[in-house]
């Protein structure tokens, strides 16, 4: 019965394209620091052990559910997580992200990147079974980092923001750059069809540095791998978000890439964005993050805009264009939620 | 003979969209880090105090069209030094970039930027006369930091990687938002009038940030001020360049906004960018800046995309699609350089 009830959710409805009666909202980064059930259940616990312990990941995913009635949850996680399950020297260090211990430079770094087994993740598949269990009728979407982003934390040694050495590595070292995101993929794959087979409904592939490429790259040296990734969850028969920032000119291929639904930031308008994607796939965002510090019916103005605009769209998924910042008032957001539920889905096929 | 000469240059006439032998090409940040040139003629001099020093300003200046033999120069300076003119505690801080002593919250914050009269900048008049006297035929580009990018850093009292107290200020303090602009459109007017009144054959207004707004928002708060700031240097006669980085979808805005030339950074292929911005403007850029760390055939090929796909634009002026970057080989842009002038120009007029 569940079960019934969760493929009929609102929001796996609108990732399959099929009409709803309010477009369906959840939001990145929902389980974070901006909720204080959320600081106060990782008060003095590392980031990466938080992500480790079961019932914690579980709690964690399920708060925003709770307090904010979004339409989905999100497993909490880290996109680093399979590569310190496989042995990768890393930690997420407060105020700056993810940190390698040894960046990846030559054919033997890569060479140590092993596949990810189920038995490396076990913590994530019970977890994700607690956590559905809570979640009833409400979906849980799995997540992994696309094989970009992670040879970027890789390559860098942790967050960049000109990604150079990433950049020299594809340009100067092509067959290293492709056996490295060839790894990845698999890693990625594996790490999603654990969370699926625990009961995840819906996958998205976090591709948050793709933006700073061209087109031109980004079809070159890093298309191919994020495709396979999708590709090699087809059979699983979930809805695939492929999701980026900075994203406007690669939307198109993103969709390409074989996605079901394209994730779109604050700057693309989602009508242009959803002519570049085209009609074979829903779209999710897209209000600016920093939007939540305007006054009321600023908010409520443009959060209408990104729902008119998406009327004609194959299916659309109210979510922010980037994750929740971690100063944004919950109770803003939980207007949010309430104002995009009063509002009318896309007309198409209503 | 020298002020015809210059008029003729490739580069003034590309602007124009007249048709010129090869594409001119310049490069954002040429004078700075990557030359060692630059390095010993900075050597223990502070950056504010580099930008007042007329000979020493000067001497940078030229230093890239003398290496690399560039089609155009560009002052040395930097966008807050109008700030600082007019009495802003700020300081350029290496690794960090500009901090400003009182970032700006209030009324009574914005009541203190005064206007830039030209005695507050005779260095840089000073400056501009020197560096066009041994440029001869090489034209100098003067250039202004936009509002919208100066009042990013006055609220932010830094360089910001989300912009929110912009944001929030925008959004929150319309009438207060819109008086900051109006004031710093005020400034950069001023400030880019002095360097063609000395000599400066074309402008550039660098709104670096704009690429984090919304279209929407970049309409409703900051078009008008920019549009103000080149609407005021029309009767000037000189080429106006427009650029920004991330802004894939603003360029038929900041096209409208009176540009003569619209610059693109390396997201978007050009010939999309000039469908985009319109028969009316010149488009400039757009090679990746990171490109200059790939091997020489790899670089090549981009180069020839990018010029390639403006034969059929109004103009083009070849440059990156940001700035120089610090660690970049100073032989790899004159071999650039080269490259671009023993290509083909534009087909327009031809």
């Amino acid at each position: 019965m569940t079960s019934e009830l969760l493929l009929d959710s609102v929001f796996l409805r609108a990732c399959r394209g099929e009409p709803v009666p309010h477009p369906p909202v959840w939001f990145m980064r929902q389980a974070g620091r901006a909720l204080p059930e959320y600081r106060a259940a990782r008060k003095g616990i590392p980031m990466l052990q938080a992500c480790s312990t079961p019932e914690l990941i579980a709690e964690i995913t399920v708060q925003p559910v709770r307090r904010y009635g979004v339409d989905a949850a999100i497993i909490f996680s880290d996109i680093v997580v399979p590569l310190k399950a496989i042995g990768v020297d890393l930690d997420i260090v407060p105020g700056v992200g993810p940190v390698v211990a040894s960046p990846i430079a030559t054919r033997a770094d890569v060479d140590l990147l092993r596949p990810l087994e189920p038995v490396d993740v076990g913590f994530l598949d019970a977890a994700v079974r607690l956590a559905v269990a809570e979640l009833g009728a409400t979906p849980l979407i799995g997540f992994a980092g696309a094989p970009f982003t992670l040879a970027s934390y890789l390559v860098e040694g942790g967050p960049s923001r000109e990604h150079l050495k990433t950049k020299a590595l594809m340009y100067s070292q092509p067959a290293l750059w492709h056996s490295l995101l060839d790894r990845l993929a698999t890693i990625a794959v594996a790490f999603l069809r654990v969370q699926v087979g625990a009961g995840a409904r819906a996958v998205q592939l976090f591709d948050s540095w793709a933006g700073i490429l061209s087109p031109a790259d980004y079809r070159t040296y890093v298309l191919p791998h994020s495709a396979r990734v999708l590709a090699e969850l087809a059979d699983l028969r979930v809805p695939r978000i492929h999701f980026g920032v900075g994203t406007g000119e690669l939307l198109a291929l993103m969709g390409a890439a074989g996605a079901d639904v394209v994730g779109v930031d604050w700057r693309v308008p989602l009508d242009v964005a959803a002519t570049r994607i085209g009609d074979h796939h829903a779209v999710q965002g897209n209000l600016d993050p920093a939007m939540v510090f305007a006054p009321r019916e600023v908010i409520a103005e443009a959060a209408s805009d990104v729902i008119a605009r998406c009327r004609a769209a194959r299916g659309h998924i109210f979510n922010l264009g980037h994750g929740v910042l971690p100063t944004t008032d919950p109770d803003v957001l939980s207007r949010l939620v309430d104002f995009v539920h009063q509002s009318a889905g896309p007309a198409v096929g209503a």
